[in-house]
């Protein structure tokens, strides 16, 4: 299995996704700011992803700083956490990650900064261990939604290449490809950025499982002739009543999904819920520059230089459209607004 | 107003569509060998304008044969007639307007070649008048369909570089731009060729019509804001049922539309029903080159050199979906089995 980044001893290594499917470059990082410039720049992205690589850039400072102090240590360590949480402003998993190590840091008694600091690099290798298994879990219980010869509609980029493990959405299409019961994955392309042509068919690939790309706008007529037995997608964000922030796309997908009777299910961590938000229409949407329409790859002009776009980096399904969310925990089912709480009471804090 | 083509007394000139946005190139064609290409390549496109290409292209291929008997003049008529079709198999337009030169000519008592091959130009230059006329008329009668302030979504490209007017689902467009009755019109970009991003954005912005673009995938979501009152799209192909054939992504539209009420339109002239097809999944729907969707624009490799895709130039959207079919002769509303045949008994042959 590929994997997104990984720890090296004594360094942080990346495969730059910036650089895919057209090369495969991995990069090593040592400093604080080269891991600040990777999320920045996206050549690591996905939420989980991107909370665990910035949990390993912490130690990286912290290691440049060689504090001699407990308060010193702490002094930095705050700093340089809001420097790394500064990257991606809108990432969620980023700045809770970094706000959990903290934390966990300030309830040890150590007075060694060199325990503290190893103590740190513990904890992103535990936060990295702990995303591997919920990948896994997910994996796991998806597999009863997974017909034997099924082909599988999904979109964007939930993979290994967003999480510290087999991914989410994908991790469910690894583990039944393992067991023989997938005929064929069909990725959209995913506009404005194309992850899942420049990152799902080349992860998919990868792993040997049978992809096909199509553009977003042919996954209804691909339903139409009867080619896609479920819909398989991940999300950025659920609120209470199940309604789930993903890629743009997403929605139109599942639109068309109740339309042919196709069952559209989300695989998530229970990290993904958000309570405190009652209802799919307070999720605030991030809307992105225009270029990114307008400038395939930030190479290629499809339209006019000044023409209006609007650009929305996601779009809010609502849960009477969702059949199912897969979790590390088992399985969501409607009404959400019961099944949700329920899984959630279920989760031991770490 | 802008002109896909036109028609140089002795040669036919494009405006080269692959070259837009960026460029306004014009090219002249004087064989049919290079007709046919400009079809086959979407230099020209859209069905009515196809057809009318083609017709002079059947000229321009007469006149390279310079027949020395009626028999010979038929026979290699049929020959050219059969070679230019093949450049577009969906295009019921381009099949339909080489009949009807055929059918026109087989009709006339003449001997001379010379005067047979006058006839077919005359014959191409009858049907770019015509279509130009059915187009207003289409504008006309689309009016109805256009409440002032309208926020009005379309896909691929219907307008004056897909006929030889001012276009069908445009032509409406414009014609209510000119009444003050439009907000904003949407553009789908319209993957993988992106004609709604290349060439809807580029005529409607040199009509002066306020228009946006959105990628493929934010339709739904646009939707789900209230943001849209109508759809209007042109159409390739319409079965005896009312099913229409049109750019892939049109039946997605449809569906999101339905599922938001918003009423979804079709604007085509009577040329694009196909009476001999009585239903939509009779409708042969072309596939084409998988490079399209892998290289965008021709130039830039979005994934995997050797991904498989899946590329249906068309889609069918089914007659429950389609509110009504605006054509010159007045609109067609369900149940189309009755009201398509009885707009099409109207038609008085020219």
């Amino acid at each position: 299995m590929i994997a997104a980044f990984a720890w090296k001893n004594d360094y942080l290594e990346i495969l730059d996704q910036t650089q895919l499917p057209g090369k495969t470059r991995y990069r090593q990082l040592r400093r604080i700011e080269e891991v600040h410039e990777a999320i920045r720049t996206l050549r690591v992205r996905g939420a989980p992803a991107i909370g665990i690589t910035a949990a390993y850039g912490l130690y990286l400072g912290m290691r440049q700083v060689a504090a001699k102090s407990r308060e010193e240590f702490f002094r930095a360590l705050q700093e340089k956490a809001r420097y790394l949480a500064s990257a991606r402003p809108t990432a969620v998993n980023l700045s809770w990650a970094l706000a959990e190590a903290q934390r966990k840091l300030e309830a040890l008694p150590a007075q060694d900064v060199g325990a503290l600091e190893s103590r740190l690099l513990g904890l992103a290798v535990a936060l990295h261990e702990d995303d591997r298994r919920r990948c896994q879990a997910i994996a796991e219980h998806g597999q009863q939604l997974v017909p034997a010869g099924a082909r599988i509609l999904t979109h964007c980029n939930a993979g290994a290449l967003a999480t510290g493990g087999i991914g989410t959405a994908l991790g469910i299409v690894y583990l039944a490809h393992e067991r023989g019961r997938v005929a064929r994955v069909f990725a959209d392309e995913s506009r404005p950025v194309l992850q899942g042509a420049r990152l799902t068919m080349w992860e998919l690939t990868q792993g040997g499982v049978p992809a096909q790309l199509i553009c977003d706008n042919m996954a209804a007529a691909l339903m139409g002739q009867k080619q896609v037995d479920l819909v398989l997608v991940g999300a950025d964000r659920i609120a209470a009543d199940g309604s789930v922030a993903n890629k743009i796309g997403t929605y139109g997908l599942a639109i068309a999904a109740r339309y042919h009777g196709v069952p559209f299910y989300v695989a998530a961590p229970l990290s993904t819920f958000d309570l405190a938000t009652p209802t799919g229409t307070r999720i605030p949407i991030e809307t992105r520059d225009e270029d990114e329409i307008r400038r395939v790859c930030q190479r290629v002009w499809i339209t006019l230089r000044e023409a209006p776009c609007w650009n929305p980096a996601f779009d809010v399904t609502p849960p009477e459209l969702v059949t199912a969310i897969v979790t590390e925990r088992g399985l969501a089912r409607p009404p959400y607004a019961q099944s949700v709480p329920a899984l959630l009471g279920k989760v031991v804090d770490g």
